[in-house]
């Protein structure tokens, strides 16, 4: 039987909304993918008597907790000291502790306080699990058929934490290996995704295939279960192997971190570089193409011409097209498109053109309405977008509409034609 | 006594951790901000048991619950149906709410299908709160002296159906008027700030004072209960002129929605245009300036020079000048804002060139060095900035750049210095 686990997390700035609760998120992501199955997440505040009736809750309906938060050095950190006592174990102190946080303070040129040495005072028995990432360490023991888990709070500690410390722990818990694998689709809505595949996920039970719709895009994961890893991708791979026969050139990528990666990686493959010109996304698309550590070995700028003197003056676009037309055109995306390739000196420009709202434009153009352009060696492509239903949302027109340029790329790097794609989007 | 709040979202999807819990966050800020004590987080899955056991541990523990997620037209969708039988109410159908519907659909051009119709039915003689930003409506009760809110869980609803509909029916739960003013910093690290207001946010109750990190900025917000809006005006009127007088013109803006709105509104005023440059922030001061609607007033463009020859060529920045000092100094800096004011025709341009990490450049730079640069038409200045205890974090690093970027337009339109702020930023 799979184990049930709760996130409980300690911190009266969540409960402000000081912060969002990111751990309980990447916790439940990197949980779920070890085939453990996490019912409930709960907040509460730096009080011990809620805490420790919150620490009551989750161990009479869950048989794996964990916590983050309240570790550090200040009186409001409570939670290893309410856990040991639910659990009926003495505080302890812990030499190697000290050590390690003397260390860390060395190493980072900081002046310790010495409260910080309270992070030392663990509950008696359990594995200290080694904080390489900040001051304070957690956690972990077993009592009573409950098996605790304690972060810290701060992201950038308890991801690593849970993946260096707490993990290989955790692994005894598992029977048999979980592999997982994510095929990432772009160009089709949620819906009509899920309607190609509604049958196949059902009927599947390992792996399993669950899609997750992200802004513009589908992730599809294909999790498996068996005693061996090389027994799991088995099980895998002739499942990603009837998702990419159904959906074809819609999956860009498996365990990707998303298009620019793509397309960055391809154009970099074949020694090509790439420019970029726009209008209603302002810089958006080149942001996210240096989004990706070591874009500049691909990407050689852009030119974000909002105003027409700017798409005229500096990219080349005619003025008497703009004149006629205005700026939400095809052959305006075309020449935006085939001037930053002329100007930036780079084999492929993307462009895009269009309105993103909250406004028609000033030529009665409805919001929604886009035009993507691709200049390459051979010849230059348009798109025409049509975004209409977003059109309360002029952040997510422009994602949709950056994204579709940047998968007019993907496209050409992969030899499809880059205007191809015709899928229903959802709105 | 003030009232306790416990916030329960539904949704498996967030158990998997498929989305972040952001609808949690935001609401605990409005909720805390109206004086009400959350004192509660939870999560359930899409499961009629245990969101029903929530529903009655919740209304044990807290006398407001506003539960999120799980009104839409599926089978999973079931929030309505368990709170209606938790506090022993029938569902019915309410008419009024399958004329909205069908209006969503109409003005959005998308096809409805049946099944949408079954948010039409909700708790008999509930509060229907109207969804005017998707289909599923929200609904308020009150039963054995506890208030009930549900509200839908995609963020872009959660939220404006809070603020626009929850929050004029959850008015009556305050005594008096709740007012608070939020005091928008850029400049100081949080720990700076609050170690100049510490003091006096200690000593304060009515108005209350507090800080709240955000990348780069901090916001105060400083909020007052009285019997009146004009009364509770007058408590805030002295605190803001303290946080004036002890910050200074850190302090940006009172109630806005962030640097690029400023500085787009002062420059718009003045009939002034702006322009950008780019290397390492790579678009994202001409995205974040175009995120704002109506920028296409004052924005005129801008250029992205990630390569060198795109910041000679087209910002004509001196080649020997680049082959010398390389990319990353306070001339290059100088010169890609003036060639982008010269080039886009715009009166003030500001550019960005430096190290976004994660690794040093090729001359051995370091990471988090940066240089920003305001060309107008009285001169130019240049700001060294030293992002490095940010290494770990291009996003934060880049962000940050853009921030300062921006910081200088609006100092110049202030009439301050651009480049005279010199406050310790937290790392």
């Amino acid at each position: 039987m799979s184990h049930t686990v709760e996130i409980l997390s300690v911190g009266t700035e969540l409960l402000l909304g000081s912060i969002v609760n990111s751990d309980a998120q990447a916790l439940s992501r990197e949980l779920s993918g070890l085939g453990l199955n996490v019912l409930y997440h709960s907040v509460v505040g730096d009080n011990p008597r809620r805490l420790r009736a919150a620490v009551e809750l989750a161990r009479s309906r869950a048989d794996v907790l964990v916590t983050t938060g309240g570790l550090g050095p200040t009186c409001d950190d409570l939670t290893k000291q309410t856990l040991a006592e639910a659990f009926g174990r003495k505080m302890v102190f812990h030499p190697e502790c000290e050590k390690g946080i003397r260390c860390f303070f060395a190493r980072t040129g900081r002046e310790m306080t010495d409260n910080n040495l309270q992070q030392a005072w663990l509950p008696e028995g359990c594995e200290v699990l080694d904080n390489a990432w900040g001051t304070a360490p957690g956690c972990a023991f077993e009592a009573d058929g409950t098996y605790v888990v304690m972060l810290p709070g701060p992201p950038s500690e308890c991801l690593p934490m849970f993946r260096e410390r707490a993990l290989p722990w955790l692994a005894r818990l598992g029977e048999g290996v979980i592999r997982s694998r994510t095929l990432r689709v772009f160009g089709a809505g949620e819906s009509a995704v899920e309607a190609l595949l509604r049958d196949r996920m059902n009927a599947l039970t390992n792996p399993t295939l669950a899609p997750y719709a992200k802004e513009g895009e589908v992730e599809l994961r294909i999790t498996a279960k068996a005693d061996t890893e090389a027994a799991a991708d088995a099980l895998i791979a002739p499942v990603e192997a009837e998702v990419r026969a159904l959906l074809g050139d819609l999956v860009y990528g498996a365990d990707v971190s998303g298009l620019p990666q793509v397309v960055l990686d391809a154009a970099r493959e074949r020694g090509l570089t790439l420019g970029t010109a726009e209008s209603c996304t302002g810089g958006l698309v080149a942001k996210l193409i240096t989004d990706v550590p070591g874009a500049a070995s691909v990407f050689k700028g852009g030119v974000v011409s909002y105003h027409c003197e700017v798409k005229a003056g500096v990219l080349g676009v005619s003025q008497a097209l703009l004149d006629e037309k205005g700026a939400v055109c095809a052959q305006v995306a075309e020449q935006m498109a085939q001037g930053a390739r002329r100007v930036l000196g780079c084999d492929l420009a993307v462009s895009v053109t269009g309105v993103a709202g909250p406004d028609p434009d000033e030529r009665g153009n409805p919001v929604g309405l886009v035009f993507t352009a691709l200049a390459a060696p051979d010849g230059c492509w348009v798109k025409e977008l049509n975004l209409v239903s977003l059109a309360a949302r002029r952040d997510r027109t422009r994602n949709l509409a950056a994204n579709h340029a940047l998968d007019m790329v993907r496209r050409w790097l992969s030899g499809l034609d880059p205007a191809g794609n015709r899928w229903p989007l959802d709105g």
